[in-house]
């Protein structure tokens, strides 16, 4: 019986993992969950489930949830809150495996604890990987437990390396969906509308991933997570466009063969690979081979995609690079959603934001954290004299 | 130093395992050749190589070459012949891995006790699994030593099936191009000429096999081979119509994810993946990935390539069945190629043997030999009817 905490339960990759929870009720069980602020979802998880442990994001919403888990009579479940409250659940004895799903730098500090205590970490948050990376990657070699990457790509990277050994990889491909733009021309960029860039071809997803994957900036922080996760210099993590995202990614090795793995767009396969990783163990999730018919690629365009060729610049150039490209994404995102800027200042406010960060190694997730504060400043300020003067961002000194 | 037996160092197969030897020869030598009977191709071989013991096809042929070698000063070669000689090459103590790339039954034995012997085995001979796969993958099992298959489509599988356990399988998909009919009306199968038919879209290879792929035959064979490989039943081997070819087979694991293996089409792929397995080497055999365009698939049309249907069938009832649809299909494809009869003939007349042939347990090779000549006996019987009558073909009693 393998016992799981969720760092962001309530979300979609959270609920996707109580669900396979539920298909595989003799091999998994909740141990200990962690939410935000949906206070019904999670109450109503607490009771499903009977984790050992649950944190909410304050202490008001801890005691609303334990009053509440008071009235329905269950008394035994420990309610705690905050980012102390989020590594508890992550680092408590009795979990063998912790997804971390929490959107956002939120779940970096549980993260690296639950590395630091030993745990079999599932990841589907990218702040990980793309802001802290070399500290997490570099824990779990330490404690010599895997690091399971739980989103598509990553996954199919995982299933095809092993056909091989590291030393044997050539090179990485990503596929990319390419986005809605794929086919507009660059000159329509500037008036490109946030209901146009909300509506992603493939996946449904969260608003800012949903803008990441239009502007390729989420491919390109698939390509830093790839470079941190696999231990290879950004050159040899390559993007392919492939509308249909039916491959998921591939591995090319030395000798020239090239594995690509492919499989339903559902989260759960990835979610129950990473669970029961090495095994596999059998499920409804079948990707109809035979209804194949038509799949194609072509090169991804960095001059049209500018965030893909600033991530792969932040990828080469180090730790707080990838921290401030991440920040100021986020920060320009916002932005765009609330129409202060337009789609095409989108990198334009990240490169001025990655210009101004100098490169140093990190040493903590204090410092990280502390940078990522910084970038996000430096970010804001970018996005007010664009925004109050409309004239073209340069950049700032 | 890995020292090789190469059976059939005159064909394709063989050539392209020299020229691997010849590009890595920090890692493997030439211990032992046998070749058909082109005899100047197998002199200049001896020269360049300088083997242990060469074998040719007969004792005529064994003193020629023998005299030839005498005169150019090179005293220490063996050269032996016929059955026995390619045995001897097969077996020889200084050899650590034997290429099996004879066409047709002529290298069954010699495989066999290669296998017998302890050796690694690399499998480009399609009789091996066909006709003897019970046999020879037994006594590989036995020996607990690697077959490793030299053909695009399971040295693919073979590649894949890493990405897990061979019981978290849940079914092989082979490609296959489809052939110059693939867009063919049925109704013209009786007037494709053997011009039409050898015009194969995708790879160079010879007559028989070139038929063999424009009927699905060829691809018949390979789902035979792949279930006595991986040990799967016919209904867990599937496939699929892939034109280009770039894809050259996939597996789909329990859980849904499905791994798909492609390279460039060039042999020596597969060779060297076979000969350095179960590590890897570099290449220059690079697949440029960036140029991807386009994939297409299909389902295969069974009723209009019977030849297919009749491999599953031979595949499902075992042993002496899959020895007579070889059989059958090598009378048939010459008796075709010989314009005697049509190529939509192909498969009545193996559908006629297969069903005039019954099912028992094969215990030893020299009974799978005995089967395969009365099969090529009723097969060349059939043919001679429908040659004379040119009336529709019908089952012999």
């Amino acid at each position: 019986m393998k016992r799981i905490a969720i760092l962001g339960s309530t979300g979609s990759i959270g609920q996707s993992t109580l669900s396979i929870v539920e298909s595989y009720a003799d091999r998994f069980q909740v141990a200990t969950l962690a939410a935000g602020k949906n206070l019904d979802s999670i109450y109503e998880q607490a009771l499903r489930w009977k984790p050992r442990v649950i944190s909410v994001a304050s202490e008001a919403a801890a005691q609303k949830l334990h009053s509440r888990l008071k009235q329905a009579g269950v008394s035994d479940i420990e309610v705690v809150y905050g980012s102390t409250g989020i590594v508890r659940v992550a680092t408590h004895p009795e979990v063998d495996f912790v997804v971390s799903a929490i959107v956002g730098v939120s779940g970096l500090e549980a993260t690296y604890e639950a590395v630091k205590a030993g745990k079999s970490v599932g990841l589907a948050n990218k702040e990980c990987l793309v802001v802290a990376g070399e500290l997490i990657t570099a824990e779990a070699r330490r404690q010599g437990k895997p690091l399971l990457p739980i989103d598509s790509e990553h996954n199919a990277v995982h299933q095809c390396l092993r056909g091989g050994r590291m030393h044997e990889v050539e090179r990485i491909w990503l596929t990319a969906s390419g986005g809605p733009f794929l086919h507009t021309p660059q000159s329509e960029f500037a008036s490109i509308t946030v209901q146009q860039a909300l509506n992603h071809p493939t996946w449904k997803m969260g608003k800012r991933i949903t803008i990441d994957s239009a502007t390729l900036m989420n491919k390109g922080f698939e390509v830093i997570e790839a470079c941190r996760l696999f231990d290879l210099p950004p050159e040899r993590v390559q993007v392919i466009v492939h509308p249909q995202s039916t491959i998921h990614s591939m591995v090319e090795f030395v000798d020239g063969s090239i594995l690509a793995q492919f499989s339903v767009t559902d989260m759960r396969l990835p979610i129950l690979y990473a669970l029961t990783y090495p095994d596999r163990i059998p499920s409804e999730l079948r990707f109809p081979v035979m209804d194949l018919r038509h799949l194609d690629f072509c090169p991804p365009d960095m001059v049209k995609f500018p965030c893909l060729r600033l991530a792969y610049e932040a990828a080469a150039a180090g730790g707080t690079k990838t921290i401030a490209l991440n920040a100021a994404d986020e920060v320009a995102v916002a932005a765009f959603l609330e129409e202060k800027i337009g789609f095409d200042d989108i990198p334009r406010i990240v490169e001025d934001v990655i210009t101004a960060t100098s490169t140093a190694d990190l040493e903590s997730i204090q410092e990280v954290l502390a940078l990522d504060i910084e970038a996000r400043r430096v970010a804001l300020e970018v996005v007010k004299q664009r925004s109050q003067t409309g004239s073209p961002i340069r950049a700032i000194s």
